[in-house]
């Protein structure tokens, strides 16, 4: 389409990237069996099939949810449950107890979910199952699914998850036990390959703002006031960012894609003396994976899953602040605040509740059909199947060239890099 | 991508529309002068363009807010005035007070905005400048403009409000005067063609939760309780369809896509009576626009803008109800509730403001390029350059053969049709 | 305790009511045996008794709500029952259903109560064993109770559950059954005698501010917007007073305490168009008891409870209003809001959770001494026994001379009188 | 007033400090010249005068707030500056900035209040004209005071800004200068000596117990979880209490007034292992002023008010549980929360806003009189006069033997006293 130009445009503009007026967006994308380039791949669209590959009155499903906390957990095991029963009348649904170990014999016995049980699930926090940390025992959590008769699996949790959910799919493979296990990608981070947005992301930003909001009152009202919040982001900024343009309040936000330097002159902690001198006041956020290179040698171990644990980036942060007004003679009042518990924990809110109806109701479509070892993608508003090592093999980041990181920078004011 | 396959899928689906295995969706979207079928229009990414139109020196700019309230209009303004002097040096930035009539010089004086007026003005809802129906008075208008010097408006409403802007522009163009009409969609309905979301919707569906949450606790705590609540959507049901998915505790949904009979066996009362008898209360959702053949003969004239009123749906059938009731000598203890006023008047959630925020920075580059005549769209995460009339000519429905309208039916286990 | 005086004051105060400074308030004001003069009433205070009268293993207890929805009353439920069985070990406690209607045999059943059925329920609003309006019979549910060997009963609920109360338990005591009546206040207008604050009146006023703060930016957008806001008072403005003075947006606030002239010189409608010409904008709020004079000669009839209707003075003025204006050829924008149902439904606030756990406890402590015919009441800050009838003969009006009256007008700015 | 007893009491009661029927609770505690026992002080009540001692036209005003944040700090600013002005036309009213530094001229200078200026300011926490702590120079400030030609100083502090303003007021009678100094006492905690409630304590209950949803959210979604929430309450556990009543999730509360043991048999790690081998998870509470003497030997200074800073009991106590449990060999996963800034920075909820309003504007009332060296309290529901020394020499803790500690430990379940 043709926009009406009303002349040439010929001063130069002071953004440095910027976008030609040859980009386009067609209106579908949807495309069947499309010819595209190597560098684009398709996905199938998720969504009910015409054929199931299960005879639903024979069918045991379960579900596990594994790793931290994230906002919508109880959404998708309530909507998995009700599309089993009430679409596909699969009345045998297990919730397995306490992440992967649930799926030990020797652990705490799976619940057997009921209408009761799910009803008003969705309105709290947390996962009403129970998660852990921590890999599976594939042969023996296999043998234990074989003698339950278990032949669905929905693994709701993050990579180390899914890929867990693969092992097992490969094992009954091997034992000739048919196996569905589909996973639904969680991470609060969204941080995950082939998915636009996941459920408890929105969540999060929006739990973030009223931090920030509280965070930035401490600030303001004191003489020199520097308040610090650490929002989650091991790899990626996505919460961080989210929350700082939504807030507009943030005066530097640091993320794990964009390396900073403390010191010397462009450095992080001369620009924020400079705004402290000028304003008085500074509210900063850091995501927990941002400046890990500032704390190398420091190895801080690995957590129950295998995930390497990360130096903390807040505390070293607030340290190295106090220290260095210290030695400028500047007196401030720093605030150290780090929510992640209380911001994981929460409930869904509306659109996320939504969203993960859909990954659910769309995950037992995918399972009903005879479908395995895939997780459950969305990409430009659709829902999508995307393998599990496909998935597992990518990770997602802020694109510090595109407009979100604009966005980012237009609402704090803070250069592009420290250095 | 393949996905693994157990075997061959042979069981039938309970469901009726299904999803071929053959549909994709490609990673990528954005092409470069990509050749396209007939059916599928391009559009002009939004962005920061390299070349200026206007000299921002010499440059003014007004703003405009139209219609009914929305949340993050506010937001939209506050970005508006944030880029065109951070980001662009633009220093002149008028808000026209109440709506179109602003325009004129007879009434009150244009706001020169300043970073003080702005600072926290996202934190509540409303239009700061005021807003007003009705249509403006174009030659007049372009009188004043022209006299002012403004070379950019930015107009923030709906169809009707797109539509004079277009016709501003043109009128200018006629007069040789350079101006740059460029609209931001505000529709709380979310019923714009090529947007995918509009500002203040998901913030509209949250505070409708919260509504329905009580309407819920209103008809549970009596016998027989019925609690019907009215949800904004003239012309389509997004609000009240995306609010009872988030919900989930919605029995019944009536909206504008879908016609239905109240009376007869397979009638919404009914189906509404056996659903008392059996559970003793029900709580429903219907949409402004719904059913609007129910009311023929009723004519509720046009408002100020030459809208066509609509019959009030909510009462009616409130009344439908008791005294369907009362003929079946049921007691029912009938609660209607209509909280548009105290949604619409909400401030932004964190989602809106980000959407607001890059809305409006989008808007300031296609305007600063030169571009008018255009509206901002936004479509599969991207946004996007609009020509007025195309986006004028068309609408946004629900679909109700997709995923959105399968999840409101999972949701609510209402028939498919009251017929 | 005397003052430090810096000399003689000698200036006459701008403001009517003032106090003298021989007035003073004790520090401690529980007395053993208290002589006091005629008009001071004492009570006894609540807590548990050093004896009982029941004895806990063979007592059966029973729960009845009664009237419209407030803010707690799940909250009272739970702690009935919890001081029930961990305080004094009685461990059958029933919740009978709908309201009185529950008490009669051919209704449904009551609900036995258990530790993990009230375990969430105050989270939530309303009421978890339902309610209803009516009146009892008294006969027929004392033949009930007597079969049902119920020997305590909690009715929670208004003046009129309250006199149904003392009567089932003078019924009882003639038919010689032992049958404790403890009763616990619940009006959310907070209109009754002896009880400085009742639960749920907190909550009401917290979301009454949510709705005037909507209610104002609907007033503040629009050119001569004026919004009218209807709340919850039927005898006494508390709710409407206390959300007014937290708001501090509120410029008029009519209550049924102070009858108002509409028309003349000094009356609303012109006070009223003196603030629209001036701000362009208004916030009225009025309890629903409020100027009934102005109704006079239509009867609204009584409720199933047998109380008055009030004709509804929210539409009345609205109407008065839209016409006033539409005379004096000055364009408004009325918005006319009645949030009640969106309110009373509320979970309980911190506070109201803190106060309704006291007083249901309290009401244990009082049956299982033998205590009956009473009421649970709150009296600076200490909880006490009121006799039902004394409770049923009085009301609790605003104190119009008092210092919550004088912020009302501080906080609107309104004269004292429209006359 | 009698009630009816149904016949003697008899069994024992199991709950240890009971009630005797012979205590009562009067009417009307308001006396004129009451005779009284010694124990019993009378306090003025407050409220405007007949006789004013400043003349408005010649009055100028102070304000300053000092101390830790707490909810309503600018509700009180707001209404102090709207009494002065609307009710008493006092004009010159000051805001000083920072706390007690602000009276001293080699500082930022004081803010000229505004009705533009205090608009919306009641609608953020924190407060506009900032706060510190630190001892006044009390020379300086009143050379200062007196050359600015203040004559009303509102002191918004805790126990030290209060001491600070008595030495204000002493100083300026020394040189002859009409200073009335009136204090509002500020303690989140709760704490102060005749204040029944202090403004923001609500506020924090309320906010304390979103913490405690979202903590119990964390401990029940995994294995053997404890969250240890640590509130505020150096010297008094009131919030710790009302959030614990309010929640009812709260499994163990630790405030200062209850000294425990840790380790033994009935000691605290103890009973909590039972708890976890039982139910597989706990919530903590311990307000920070707990169990000081179990990190006796451990000084850790005083803050630049000259306070004695706490010793971290938080950290501790996790330090203390985790390897308590690592000796157990009982695997635990453990969450620490301290919300203490984000509770603090919040704005009052709507009672506390009526709080303030109702505080600020009789310490104007009793400014205007001429009334010195006073604070402001609150008993009974009434406004008093208490002389600043009396108030400075006494404190408030939570009396154990009364209904609010009865309600904490029905609430929690947990034993009298850990030892």
């Amino acid at each position: 389409m043709n926009i009406t130009q009303l002349g040439e445009a010929r001063f130069p503009s002071p953004i440095k990237r910027t976008v030609s007026d040859n980009l386009s967006v067609p209106e579908h994308i949807i495309s069947n069996k499309q010819k595209v380039g190597k560098n684009n791949l398709n996905f199938e669209l998720a969504g009910p099939r015409e054929k199931l590959y299960f005879d639903p009155a024979k069918t045991k499903a379960g579900i596990v949810t594994c790793g931290g906390l994230c906002p919508g957990l109880n959404d998708v095991i309530r909507s998995l449950y009700l599309e089993l029963t009430h679409a596909y009348d699969v009345h045998e649904v297990y919730g397995f107890k306490w992440g992967y170990k649930g799926l030990l014999p020797e652990n705490d016995a799976p619940v057997k979910l009921t209408a009761e049980f799910v009803d008003d699930i969705h309105k709290e926090g947390g996962t009403v199952i129970g998660t852990s940390r921590g890999p599976v025992d594939v042969e023996k959590a296999v043998d234990n699914l074989v003698k339950m008769g278990i032949n669905i699996l929905f693994t709701i949790g993050g990579d180390g998850t899914q890929r867990g959910g693969n092992a097992l799919f490969q094992e009954a493979k091997k034992r000739g036990h048919d196996l569905s296990v589909v996973g639904i990608p969680k991470t609060i981070d969204n941080d995950v390959a082939f998915v636009s947005r996941t459920f408890g992301y929105l969540t999060a930003v929006e739990e973030a703002c009223q931090v920030l909001d509280r965070a930035h009152i401490e600030a303001r009202s004191v003489e020199n006031g520097i308040s610090l919040v650490k929002l989650m982001g091991r790899n990626a900024g996505f919460i961080a960012a989210g929350a700082t343009v939504a807030s507009q309040d943030v005066n530097f936000l640091l993320v794990p894609e964009v390396p900073f330097k403390l010191d010397g002159e462009g450095g992080f902690l001369s620009v924020l003396k400079k705004r402290i001198l000028d304003r008085k006041h500074a509210l900063i956020v850091v995501a927990e994976g941002a400046g890990q290179d500032l704390l190398a040698g420091k190895d801080a171990g690995r957590d129950a899953s295998g995930n390497l644990l990360l130096n903390d980036i807040g505390i070293f942060l607030r340290d190295e602040i106090v220290s260095f007004f210290k030695n400028e003679k500047i007196p401030v009042v720093m605030r150290y605040i780090d929510p992640s518990y209380l911001i994981r924990s929460s409930p869904a809110n509306a659109e996320d509740s939504i969203l993960c109806d859909l990954f659910a109701r769309n995950a037992v479509h995918a399972a009903m059909a005879g479908k395995t070892g895939l997780v459950i993608g969305y990409l430009h508003d659709k829902f999508i199947h995307v393998p599990i090592e496909l998935m597992a093999s990518e990770v997602k980041e802020l694109d510090t060239a595109g407009f979100a990181w604009r966005a980012v920078l237009a609402a704090t004011g803070q250069p592009e890099r420290f250095e």
